[in-house]
């Protein structure tokens, strides 16, 4: 049967805009950048040390699963700078195992894309998981370090994320005060030292059981400027969503109070303006610092919930190609839990929206903030 | 100051696009949309159902502005029949009562979109909240109105929202069998009659104390073809996210299990596959019907979570255009609780995304489902 | 048969975008303009003004269809001042006459779109030719006016399009010094007086013999900064050949020398560059303003090619909707030379690509120019 | 200064779009190609065939740059057949003497980029061109070769181009029955043997004077569906021409009868229609197989102008970057003449712009042709 291809959904960003390749088993993986303003200084190891926050086998509670995944720039970069022209970079791949999906060949593992796969194209990638597989993740972390770059030098945009949940094990943090080093002094990225403690050990269990545990990541950008994002269909909290929600395992997604906010009233769930030495400023912050869509200048804090992921070692009954009963069970090395690594990917997604609307605000009135 | 406009974020979807257009005071609001297959029977009194659920004044317990929002098709119609060229939707304004708004003029509505607006543009149009007020979303339930036509002739799809939850108060609902006139029952819009009551109740209560409440929507699409939505980017989820957070006042979004799946393990948090008379299905639904990105053919649920709206009667706090602390108090008929009038808005942003990746999809496979 | 549709094609422009919607005999036609900076002035009157350029019955050398072509405004402006919003510009149609296109229902035009219509979509709104006709420039024709007065307001700019051949009659025009005043002088809108009767006299004689004369629109933008287009793709020559083919009749487009400079050599068809006062000048200008895709400040000169419309009043060969051979007369009220009504719709597409490229480049530098 | 980058210029095509990477002398060129539906057999071969085709060094007619042109897929392909993910190509640099720009570093060059360049973003790379250079074709070449290869297995179309046109002298072909094997018979690829022989003398005349030669390509799609194209603006022929337009060194383009039509009447110009065993012919062509934008089954025939290229022997005026009048004189290895080379591009953007409609039109009817 021939299929037609889909052009629209491997592209982010309008103003500011990657378009991410490759395959978990092919040779490399990676992403083109296209939007890079000219001028910027883009230094591999920004990069390379976003990837390595990103990367399995990082720590004891991450998969074993060891890849070097090193970076490198192929166009787009002269002498240092960004030229303005798209940026590529790639990643070339190593320590696959495809051994361990093996056996995997015909039968569709639960709670995976690879029936939906095979529903829709009538071909798959069956080694690891296609483009479905957590590595395709790489090309937006590599693309979020340049994000991050642009917005900290240019705008002064500052974003930290950080694990807020694991479980039922709720973290104690202030968006307002919390660092980078807070979050990467714990494997497991969560910056209330207590808290941190019972995840590590929870998580460690996990992974003897063969089990997975899931949570929240939370993620704050300070210093933004007020005005970026669109009313309608590109307001900035959509946008973000949108963003967050295309990551692996993500099933929901909320800004300021959120769910939290439904049992409030309209009286108490409030943010009211005062002037601070000639500067706009809200008392509170319930807004998670948009309004009508678009920032007020508050820090903006969103928060991701990611479900314990589906593959185990415990057998499980499921289906093959043939829709005949079949059972499965996962062999490999797998993540107990998804969230320390999620966390770079979280605040790449935020940087990557962030500042493809940066860019479209300087468009609109040539100084931001 | 010269400021450049954006034209990117006024159209939603790519295959099956809309754009909307009009001011709440302006002299009328209403939608393009591009798309359209031809030869769908469109009658404009599908769409005038569909606004008369979103409609103010509708009910006690919703806002008494009154307006007659009568819809004209002006294009794109021939006969009876889509065209398959842009539809131009057109709602003439009626009971505007802008001196409602009059006092305000200078003043920012905290938690409004006035100051992010004014700084984002350097003008606005202060009459009524200019394109942040609900009166945009007019055009988008219009437009839904023909994206669900064709989902249920085409593709025989079904979406039905309803009112999940006003504040403490949650509904006992099974998105599996509920249906539309389980939910056009009762004015609260929530299938579940004993709640549905006290929920009537609390929100009277709050309209006289001139307060508001919140609440979650929660809306399912049955019958869904397995096979829509796209890898990376394009995810289900993320579109679907993306069209319900554009809606105002909505704050978070959630699928299948969502935030409440987070304190699950893997082990139980699964959804296995068994063949059911040669179609495959799963025992469970944790995934919301979306795994990988793609429907998979059991039901999409989705949530979303509105907060409770700003604009109450008791004087607050605030600053002028000119920064000096002023105060303000909300006159005009407003709403008590947007959670009724958002279950037709959410039904529409759901039926634009499913539309648009069913007629994607079918230009992947040419058949669908 | 079910068919889909396709909504990528009725919009032009990135960041100032135009949709056109309506059939020639709907009840309106227009536009929505998206991505209008805000605070800029429109007046109706100027959008009447390029309307009536292009109306037919506007002189005794066109179609004596009479249409008042009228438009309203109703969204995007407030108090004479654009928002930034969506402006949405309509157009009631009158004098419709559809008798005339009634022998045709089941017969093909030839030249016309009415065989491929049939093809692509199994349904046509036989009235008049549908979206095919002339009558969708009218909203190109009403954006155009918008985009000249942001060109002229914000960067100086000036654009002057004028007939520059009909048939084999050439006129002798400078593009450096031609005003608009000289091209409205005369109903065929060539500033060459001598040619100008000529070619009145041959296209009244085409008009009493049935027949029909094409011709070349030439197009002048004065005064425009440099910097503006992209390399690779969105080249402004590519971008203005994309805009102007487009047109209905136009089968050629040429920027600079164009076709004629094929018989150069490379060391006749330059353009040194010398300094004039600060400011980078070219001796002689060949590319017609652009260099590698990009403006370089000198003048851009286009031309497009119009061929000779093909309905005309003798009896011609065709076959019907089932196939059959059969004899089709054009009735009704045509243009003996679409020339001078072409004018105002090629400065048009001129307007709305180089006003799409200045917002893109005051993106890129903040200031233009 | 600060400078906003561009995102929306370096990706082509809606349902099957392509971006461009690389510099001239950067590590590497290439091209990320997003929507090649599934199971489409990709031979790295073909893309091999058609970049030697584009070569430098290729005859001693062509520029004596000798660049080894080797590409290599690093995802989207799997055991030979496209996957539905994008494809990504890269080709490395070799020979690039970069000495021969070397006295050139703060020099404009007439009629290139080089200013065009500085007024737009404030730095080039100034090694040979940067993204101007024809270096950058080859990732649409590349790209080519796949839609290409899609348009034959799935549609049955065929693409020839060839040189029509070199300087005054004109070959006579025909464009129904001419082959690719006509015309790479010879080394100018014009497949008229007298005027080909004519043609290569005076090449190399220019080539020995430092002086170079314009001409015209022109190019056939044979047996192409009815139904490719959108009316407004996605007309196929503008598309057709944005493609060829955004060549470099192109100056006009034109379909059908083109310029050449006005003078004509349409009494004479005009394809009447005719069945032909339940096919619907026309018997002329001057629509050049398009009518309404739309095509209509006859073959498509297109021709575009490319100038005579500037970078002569002979010393030439200019200036520096600091506005100081100066000297120049080109060094290295340059074409007398780039019609030959430009023929495999013109066929590659032919290629892209119907691959791309006939899978939009996939999507609206199912079925193409």
């Amino acid at each position: 049967m021939f299929d037609g291809g889909a052009s629209m959904a491997n592209t982010f960003g309008k103003m500011f805009s990657i378009t991410t390749w490759g395959e978990s088993h092919g040779d490399a993986v990676g992403v083109v950048v296209d939007g890079c303003p000219p001028q910027i200084e883009i230094d591999i190891a920004d990069i390379q040390k976003e990837l390595a926050r990103r990367r399995p086998g990082q720590s004891r509670i991450t998969t074993q699963r060891r890849e070097s995944d090193e970076a490198q720039i192929l166009s787009g970069v002269f002498e240092g700078k960004s030229l303005g022209t798209p940026i590529l970079i790639g990643v070339w791949n190593s320590d696959q195992r495809s051994k361990d999906y093996e056996h995997m060949r015909t039968k569709f593992r639960p709670s995976h894309a690879d029936y939906t796969y095979q529903a829709k194209y009538g071909i798959r990638n069956w080694k690891g998981g296609g483009r479905a597989s957590a590595r395709e993740t790489i090309g937006r972390v590599a693309a979020g370090a340049i994000a991050k770059k642009i917005l900290a030098q240019e705008f002064g945009v500052e974003i930290v994320g950080y694990v807020k949940q694991v479980s039922d094990m709720v973290g104690d943090v202030d968006p307002e005060t919390v660092t980078m080093a807070d979050v990467e002094s714990t494997i497991v990225r969560c910056p209330d030292p207590d808290i941190a403690e019972r995840m590590i050990e929870r998580i460690d269990e996990a992974r003897k059981a063969g089990d997975t545990l899931g949570g929240v990541v939370e993620a704050v950008a300070r210093n933004v400027p007020a005005g970026l994002g669109e009313p309608v269909f590109d307001k900035l909290e959509a946008e973000l969503g949108r963003g967050v929600l295309s990551l692996p395992a993500c099933k929901g997604f909320e800004v300021g109070s959120g769910f939290g906010g439904i049992t409030m009233t309209g009286s108490t769930h409030n943010d009211p303006f005062y002037n601070e030495a000639g500067r706009i400023r809200t008392r509170t912050n319930y807004s998670g610092g948009i309004q009508g869509g678009i920032s007020n200048g508050e820090s903006i804090v969103i928060r991701a919930a990611f479900k314990p992921v589906a593959t185990i070692m415990t057998p499980q009954e499921t289906v093959d190609e043939d829709g005949n009963p079949t059972e499965l069970s996962g062999r490999g090395r797998h993540d107990p839990c998804v969230l320390p690594r999620a966390v770079p990917m979280v605040e790449a997604m935020m940087a990557l929206v962030l500042v493809d609307h940066a860019l479209r605000q300087r468009g609109q009135v040539g100084d931001v903030g």
